[in-house]
């Protein structure tokens, strides 16, 4: 999505370890027009698949999940972050290791918000290893419920986590695929 | 607002220590429909106002923020809670305690992205006692910007602290108070 990407080479900032940092206009503050298009792109994407319901991950994840959801007119539901490794049999959990933070959390889903009869798309601000996708899609399976794809605003395909996904046959969209970065430069894949 | 408060009787729970549970539609998974209505609503009310950025705290209050920023086209900011007193001085921050959870976070916003042209609406899910609220007030006062008023989702009338802020002459805008409620009865007040 072009529009993302001039905005990611404007007021993204690289920084050491991998980390690019779009807080100014995606996931902290978020310019909402911008999103809106977003989510637009990934509905059109997605439309003709028979979405039921949007999962994500808080708190990043949630602006870029409504404002597809609005566009789906379908439901979402959030996973909560926990540190405890003893989540409650009313959750579905899963454990998600953030290579860029160097942390492990649980994300957990009240198993009342994802029913087996739910087609889900699992949308996310970032995709990297994959950490916290993967986390998801294993939710997913554990409700019994069907995976239709990953939407992603900013994959870094240099880390290779949406790629083994695509590998599984899993439809993974990205609306900015950053191949390689520097603090001087930022390349990304042809789409 | 009827529809919010039709969901409130029909799936809100409400549970011991003046707990009132919306998760299944509201601040967790989320009902799209009826947030897009909501945010219309507060946009309804705003709309001459001259908002410039909207202003909520991860994670419950993000979805409801976006579906008000879409409304008014303006853009918005989450403050992140930490537990840290030692923010760092690129931050605005303020104490926030909540009641209902018995802890005391940190919100926190960047300096960058408040300013003082802005004229900020808060907005938030649930005001209780107003501990984020008035914590979120903290923050639009440290960076010299005006502030419009406070948009509620669900206002629990009976704990005070939107009255507290009217008070003070500020706008709260709340869909929905709650004046008494118990297991059996939820009862709301006439706006």
């Amino acid at each position: 999505m072009k529009l993302l990407e001039r905005q990611i080479k404007s007021n993204g900032v690289v920084l050491d370890g991998g980390v690019l940092k779009v807080g100014s206009f995606f996931n902290h503050q978020i310019d909402v027009n911008l999103m809106s298009k977003m989510g637009k792109e990934i509905a059109k994407h997605f439309k003709d698949k028979g979405v039921t319901k949007i999962l994500t991950v808080e708190a990043s994840g949630i602006a870029f999940a409504l404002a597809t959801a609005i566009n789906l007119k379908c439901n979402m539901v959030f996973a909560k972050k926990t540190q405890a490794s003893n989540v409650t049999g009313e959750m579905y959990s899963a454990e998600a290791i953030s290579y860029t933070r160097g942390t492990v959390n649980q994300l957990a889903v009240p198993k009342d918000y994802i029913s087996k009869d739910d087609k889900v798309l699992i949308v996310d601000d970032f995709l990297a290893r994959g950490g916290a996708s993967n986390a998801l899609y294993e939710i997913v399976k554990a409700a019994g419920a069907t995976l239709v794809g990953v939407a992603i605003g900013i994959e870094k395909g240099f880390q290779g986590g949406g790629d083994k996904m695509r590998e599984q046959g899993i439809d993974v969209f990205s609306l900015a695929i950053v191949d390689k970065m520097s603090p001087k430069k930022i390349k990304f894949r042809k789409q």
